[in-house]
């Protein structure tokens, strides 16, 4: 794979009807980027993956640095091998400000993808972590419901993420989603609300290439309905 | 790209909304796979790629061999490198009866995709041939409000088609989308029914890699809506 080019495995509807028992070393993953997200068997927790490193963001606040990614499996996981086309200093109020800034940075970029990077330090990030499904099948809705929720203040450290066209939505997570991680490594979660401590570093690019590999030998995949939980989705991504 | 993955170019709402004026060199398809089907600009005809040969069917019901594809342009189109992994030989009633064979042929393929070819004498062919815009921007179910149709009758020929799960509509066409050409390179177009004269040989592969490339470059497809409209693309490619 090229640079900024998407990959993702398997999809997010799988994750809404609980198709999370099973899936591909987080090696193979990372052999298609270096920059990304995802989550964990059973959505035990929040992937985060930066400069090629990938980390388990845990229900109890907790982060583990995954040191063998081929002994850790993932059921869903988007990553891209990154390299920012645009940089540039700002200072974000909030989650709808950070689209705005993105939709000036990326005037056409409507139908297409973009991967982001934000370094500094951040005033107030609000993550939440997912703790796991309790039963096998359980929905991400279910999963969710149970979710913890953190904040982080005068915090410094690194938001990823991606924006997805619409078009996408079931695939992947239409719209903005990101992830964030603390400079130390001991904190992060998929995030909520963000608002920065003044001008951080923003670093993204737009991508028009798309790869996604379906999980196999895989009968909970098989058997899943995946039908459009548009609302769903929204709910425990957005 | 290996054997049985998929590759296209652009996405089905584009055509939806019209976005037809632009696109890539149908040689940049066929660098992606040697088997599939597709549409050329302003929608004008039906696209089927055999054994590496990629042909134009016309409205009026002719087929052109585009016999240099680096000069012909396409702004949607879907292709695989074709390596049967079953072949079969079976007397085929209609598109519903095909699609139960095809159940029955790849029990755990409800969620991955399906490339398949059939090669036979057809006792019927019903297809339809798109005539293109008549204006820029106009959407596919106008375009198609003025197909032509034809029936083949006792017709020796190939038809090349995949099956889509449904998660995948509005990126491509959920269910089964099939293209015929007959022996002599003379007729074809969009498959609406078919029967064929006995038995005929099916050949077909199950899909779990999947690739994707957005126009670039393209205001027309960056302005687009693509909003999915599952109903209208049934209505024109089912």
């Amino acid at each position: 794979m090229s640079y900024n080019e998407v990959y993702q495995f398997s999809i997010v509807s799988a994750l809404m009807d609980g198709v999370a028992s099973h899936g591909v070393p987080i090696s193979r993953i990372l052999a298609h980027g270096d920059h990304g997200l995802g989550t964990f068997r059973y959505m035990d927790g929040e992937m985060i993956v930066l400069d090629g490193q990938c980390y388990a963001m845990k229900h109890d606040g907790s982060v583990i640095h995954i040191a063998d990614p081929s002994a850790v499996l993932t059921p869903f996981a988007t990553v891209t091998r990154f390299k920012p086309t645009i940089e540039t200093r700002a200072a974000v109020k909030g989650k709808q400000d950070f689209t705005r800034l993105l939709n000036g940075l990326f005037p056409k970029a409507r139908n297409h993808f973009l991967v982001v990077r934000i370094d500094g330090v951040f005033a107030k990030v609000v993550v939440r972590t997912a703790g796991g499904q309790i039963r096998p099948r359980e929905g991400m809705v279910d999963v969710c419901s149970r979710q913890t929720t953190h904040n982080f203040e005068k915090v410094k450290g690194a938001v990823v993420g991606f924006r997805c066209p619409e078009y996408i939505m079931g695939v992947n997570v239409a719209g903005d989603h990101f992830h964030f991680i603390a400079e130390d490594r001991q904190r992060g979660g998929h995030i909520l609300e963000f608002e920065t401590d003044g001008e951080v570093n923003v670093k993204a690019a737009q991508i028009a290439t798309f790869h996604m590999d379906l999980p196999t030998e895989d009968d909970e995949f098989n058997e899943a309905e995946l039908k459009l939980q548009a609302q769903g989705i929204k709910q425990v991504e957005g």
